[in-house]
């Protein structure tokens, strides 16, 4: 399976890679156990300290170990992983281990517990932030402490999820560079 | 400039439109006056209510404007407003008028003071539902009480922030239907 050679990229400009909207993997470990979950519902909250929002249903396998962790990591699939992305959110971790049924490499994360998938994109360690609104909301607010961006190629092909089994690809990309303040950049 | 013609679409499943992560316009009004803001930081939070997360920095004109108010519309532009997107996010409704200089159609809603941009492909209608976490997070969760949403194309070609003054256009849509258990779709 395709992956790609990371390097550190500074946590303050992650919105790069999630403002965008993309589908992520999310990673957990809690006493000896991994786990992986597909997630859609997520935003960004702060430049710096990095903060990062998403939504997770209690019925989430992961739910209890990233409550109980207090870390995960956000990895970035691109279309080549459509599938996994798929078949990740359709079993529960309750049942299988999805790094052994989806042929994905756990690799250690420099900051937390939480393994980083090898075959995705970019991946970003969290801290726990803040979970004063997971009661109400099921809403973690994270501090992404530490990134890890592939090299190559400069934007990556992401899977942008529409409900209903179906996708939006990401296309081109343009740039306005010219025509924002540089305040606004 | 082109517009839509738009059908009521059922709240519960704006995740359609939202879940991608387009850049959105955010239109507000408040004694007398509308103003539009250009905005990435947002997410799904639950269908039902339909809940919609945004972060809005205090900097913004929009913000005292929506915080008294209580209201605004989402509105969803596609690549057809790059250049208005671009521009809404570059000048301040303390100095201009936004629909003026841009040239957008102010369309009355029905739930909300806030104006529908007609020019956009969706609009939805939004009243405040969560202020507690705006001054620790400039969070505004937002209860979507209206959608309108354009007959065709089936899929609009949105745009997605990555900073830096570039945009990743929407490209093809996929689907995986097969693969999800039915209560996932």
């Amino acid at each position: 399976m395709k992956t790609f050679r990371k390097k550190d990229f500074p946590v303050a400009q992650v919105r790069r890679y999630l403002e965008p909207g993309p589908i992520v993997l999310l990673s957990s470990h809690w006493k000896d156990r991994s786990n992986i979950m597909t997630m859609g519902w997520h935003m960004m909250m702060e430049f710096s300290p990095s903060l990062f929002g998403c939504i997770i249903a209690e019925g989430n396998h992961s739910f209890e170990m990233i409550r109980r962790s207090k870390e995960c990591v956000i990895n970035l699939p691109t279309t080549a992983l459509t599938d996994e992305v798929v078949g990740i959110g359709n079993c529960s971790g309750a049942d299988v281990d999805k790094f052994d049924i989806f042929g994905l490499t756990a690799l250690p994360a420099n900051q937390v517990q939480a393994p980083l998938i090898k075959e995705c994109y970019a991946n970003f360690e969290c801290r726990l932030f803040d979970a004063s609104r997971i009661k109400r909301y099921n809403l973690f607010i994270w501090e992404i402490v530490k990134a890890h961006v592939a090299s190559s190629p400069a934007v990556p092909e992401t899977l942008h999820y529409m409900g209903n089994g179906e996708f939006m690809v990401a296309g081109d990309t343009i740039s306005r560079r010219k025509k924002f303040k540089p305040e606004y950049l």
